[in-house]
């Protein structure tokens, strides 16, 4: 956790004092105790949901919670210019994509299904509305950010892709990670771009000639065939080095 | 398993036969029997390790092993020119950093001693040399490659820095992964790189500082501040984007 993430209603009523203070519980209280093992008058990083970033004093600790007086000071940093489109992985997996997309920058995200999805994997806990937000805060927290991302799920591929595929990536660069293609992935693309990744195993060449349908070029990461953990650092780091 | 790696002791004595024949058990055999589940006359991606990639045609197949006629004809993918000098992982990350190291076609592995490496890091039994070398064949198996990384472990920092270092990194570009620095990670270097990555929370100063001495720059990857796991593929896909 390097940075603890305030929400609206952690902060005391605004006319209650001068300058806003906002109290932490539960598990960031936890780990503040337990790690940063912060007292009164030590500055921790803090930052407002879908807000700025900065101090967070301590004026009180206890058990219950620590009361922080809050200074914001600066933007969080800039989203990747990306939606990023991938097929559900595995439940083992799942939790650990969505924290790395999310400290990796990407503000929009889909979870689609595929060919190679086997169909139990929807049925995981961990895409209950409130674990997805879970592993989205750790991302956050991690990377020092305070954009939510926007997470959707689709448990259908061809309705997806032929009816609501083309307005999300309308006017933006649309590129499909595939490794059977002699394309070799861009660098530095310094555009918006919507980025299919398929699962494990990839996508089934029906799924990658739909995509080509709305547009997509499918692009290969070199000759190394990697896992969807390790290939999508790779992928936005070698689009965006930059950001 | 993306590819089936073969060692020189899977291959029956070259007399016997005119074409190399090799047979395939335990770990391998299970893999090809239960997710392949290749019949005579299939043909399965096959590497002989340390040497060259190309396809086993199956002869036999029963519970004991399966025989293939193997023809080799293409080489691995290039390595990476990179030494990466890794603080050592806690046991927990250790399995999946080497596996995506090697995948990522790493040749050249330190693991090293850092202030913020837990002494007890150093007991895991995953540091046994069967136990790493099984890692590293997990992702070669995974990246379609053959070539086995030099895996070395160093328990102290500063000798290993001031005595070993220099003569490693000699005419190497020579950085060190550090948040907290203005110069950023530069991107498509295409120069042979020694590249310097610490523990969770980072190397601490005096390291940054020793590692400065013998030439070593501090490098940033921008605003976001990432785990080790992701930020190892985002180091190297920045570094060698086309290879």
């Amino acid at each position: 956790m390097n940075l603890i993430i305030l929400e609206p209603g952690d902060f005391q009523s605004p006319a209650s004092e001068p300058i806003p203070v906002a109290t932490i519980r539960g598990r960031r209280l936890q780990h503040v105790l337990e790690v940063h093992r912060a007292e009164v008058g030590d500055a921790l990083k803090v930052g407002l949901l879908n807000g700025e970033i900065g101090e967070g004093k301590v004026l009180r600790r206890d058990e219950q919670g620590i009361t922080l007086e809050i200074a914001l000071h600066r933007a969080p940093p800039p989203p990747l210019p990306l939606t990023l489109i991938l097929a559900l992985p595995r439940p083992k997996m799942l939790k650990r994509t969505i924290q790395h997309a999310t400290a990796l920058g990407v503000k929009k995200l889909y979870l689609i299904n595929s060919y190679r999805v086997e169909k139990s994997y929807w049925q995981s806990p961990w895409l209950a509305e409130d674990q997805l937000r879970e592993q989205c805060l750790l991302g956050l927290e991690q990377a020092v950010d305070t954009t939510m991302p926007q997470l959707e799920l689709r448990k259908r591929f061809k309705p997806f892709v032929e009816d609501e595929l083309p307005a999300i990536a309308a006017d933006s660069v649309r590129l499909v990670a595939h490794p059977v293609t002699d394309t070799p992935c861009p660098v530095d693309i310094r555009q918006q771009t919507t980025l299919a990744v398929g699962p494990e195993g990839g996508f089934i060449p029906y799924e990658v000639e739909k995509l080509q349908e709305v547009g997509f070029l499918p692009v290969h990461l070199g000759p190394r065939i990697l896992r969807v953990e390790t290939a999508l650092p790779v992928l936005l780091s070698r689009l965006f080095p930059a950001t």
